[in-house]
Formats: structure tokens, sequence, C-alpha cells
């Protein structure tokens, strides 16, 4: 049983769009991502999925409106919403979801990442 | 479907020890807490519980040792293991944890709290 720095982290990873899994409890998995650019349009079937900004601005799409999330503020995307994460500038983002959730949720697509690294 | 931000949530209550519901997803709460001072020893016998400060330092006591938590730091709490959260100064938290879990756990006290408000 160790703490978790967030910010520490953060600094041993570079790319986008690529979780690493920092935690997990009953069944769900604590995640890291930096994002930067467009992801792909997806939805996710069972799990609802949370997003927490820890530094920057993340723009989420959906089909009828946009949510801008900011430090500090997170967003949860219930399971079957078609969503899709935006980000101009680079941001670092902390995920909540159950464990058997794919990045890309039912869109298959070059940015799928699976067997995902612990750090 | 709406974001929420942390800070702003936590200008709300100003109370110790007394967890509001700020979100929820796969059966699981998020929650935010104020803490100050000495809980008490429980445990939780289902659950695994994530503490995430916000702001403030917080300590978790175990019966073997002690980890201490500051802003940006979480720690997850497997269940089964004895823990006592103290927090010498005001401490502000988010908790992630299934929906069943009973902030004293298996330690019915003064400080039960049941059928929690969402905010």
């Amino acid at each position: 049983m160790n703490k978790v720095n967030i910010s520490e982290k953060l600094t041993l990873f570079h790319d986008h769009w690529h979780p690493r899994i920092v935690g997990e409890l009953n069944g769900q998995h604590v995640k890291l991502a930096k994002l930067k650019g467009e992801f792909v349009w997806h939805k996710h079937d069972v799990e609802d999925e949370l997003f927490l900004v820890i530094a920057g601005t993340l723009t989420m799409q959906f089909r009828d409106r946009n949510i801008e999330l900011n430090e500090g503020e997170f967003l949860i995307v219930p399971h079957g919403v078609e969503h899709r994460p935006v980000a101009p500038q680079e941001v670092s983002i902390l995920l909540f979801e159950p464990g058997t959730t794919l990045n890309t949720g039912d869109a298959d697509s070059a940015l799928t990442r699976k067997d995902l690294e612990r750090l």
C-alpha cells in the first residue's frame, strides 16, 4: 500500500492518448493520461467514465453540445453516450472507470490502447 | 450531465466528517468531505476506499505505520485493513468508493453518517 503523487506520475510519460494505470480498487481503475488534439468519436456500451482535469483545459464534445473542463473539474460520461475529447493544448487528466474500459470504446482505431502499463 | 467544480462544491458545506456525494458511476460514489481531528479506527469488510487530498494534509494511521498525504496525493485502502484518518488541521478530500460504503465501516459510532446528501 503506497500513496500516489499525481504530479510525480505525470512526469513519467509524455505521449498523448495513452493512459497509464495508477490505481485499482473495487474492479475500477484509476488512470492518468495526457491528451492533445482530437480523439475519435466513441461510446462505451457498459462503462460510465469519469474525467477529472489535473492541468489544462479539456473540451468534451457531445453530439448536441460541448462541455469545457478546467483544472479541478470533473465530468461523468454515462455509458452509451457518444463523446469525443478535444484538447487544443495539452491537458493532463485522471480517469476513474471499470477495469474493462477500452479507451476508444466501440470505435476500433489506431488510437486504441490495450494492456495498459501500470506506473 | 453536468460538470462538477470541486472547489465550488467545497464552499457549500463546512462540517467535518460528513461526506457529500458529488458523483455516481458504475455503482461507485464520488464524495467530498472535510476532516479535522481524529476519526475512529475502522475497516470496511468489502469495499476498497480511495482518499485523494484536495487541500491540506491528511495522516492515515494504520496499526503498523502512518502515511501522510498532501495535496494531489491519493491512497487506496484495501478492504479489511484497519485505518484511522487524522487531520490536525482541516483537510478537504475526495473519496471514490462503492455506493454501499459506510464512513465508519464496521465501527458504529456517533460519527456514522447514513443517507448522505447529494450536492
